[in-house]
């Protein structure tokens, strides 16, 4: 598919893809994606990265159910960077449970946990072994 | 500064950067950060990143005079990326005389470019040689 040829996968043939919540505007996460990884996102309307940490295709929510929606993708300028608009199943992209991802805040030369925990992580995973 | 070294830098030592506007809450940019870049832009309260094309920092504005004020400095939960909210002097983030660089909406397996045109590009950067 040309518009995925357009892009500009890095040497290991991924790009960062942020994820922004459609309804509060908070960014949410950011994670990266292989050619594979954005076919799905795109077929299924849920975003799909792939886990650098795994090194596998990572459906977002499929163990916390905490699925990212697709509104709408963007690509930057330079088409090396994915921005997917999302409906956040839960409300809780986080996987200590809450909202955003970006809950340290830079204050006075340390950082500071913001942002309320709005589900308790081990009742979130609870069902994994 | 112990606040840095929480910080996950990569193997090439640097982290990706977002920045949104504080004010309409848009993605603005992806660009990278050393160190040095993150030093630069605490003290000096506007965005500087490492340009990995001209491999030396880029002071955000240094050619363009679109510089990001900073409001306030994020990190994400594995300390991997930056969220910047800023202040966009003259509403343009993107060399191109956009507010924003991701313009580029996916319609229909394509592409498609949205967001007008601030301000043209020719005039942004004609003073440079």
């Amino acid at each position: 598919m040309s518009w995925m040829d357009d892009i500009n996968w890095n040497a290991d043939g991924l790009v960062p893809a942020i994820a922004q919540d459609a309804e509060s505007g908070k960014v949410l996460t950011l994670a990266w994606m292989n050619r594979e990884a954005l076919e799905n996102t795109v077929s299924e309307g849920k975003a799909t990265y792939w886990s650098r940490s795994r090194n596998r295709l990572w459906a977002k929510g499929e163990s916390s159910g905490h699925a990212q929606l697709i509104n709408e993708i963007r690509a930057d300028c330079d088409k090396d960077t994915i921005l997917l608009l999302v409906r956040q199943t839960g409300g809780i992209a986080c996987h200590t449970g809450r909202h955003s991802c970006f809950y340290f805040k830079l204050n006075d030369h340390s950082w500071e946990e913001t942002e309320p925990v709005i589900k308790n992580p081990e009742l979130i995973y609870k069902s994994e072994t």
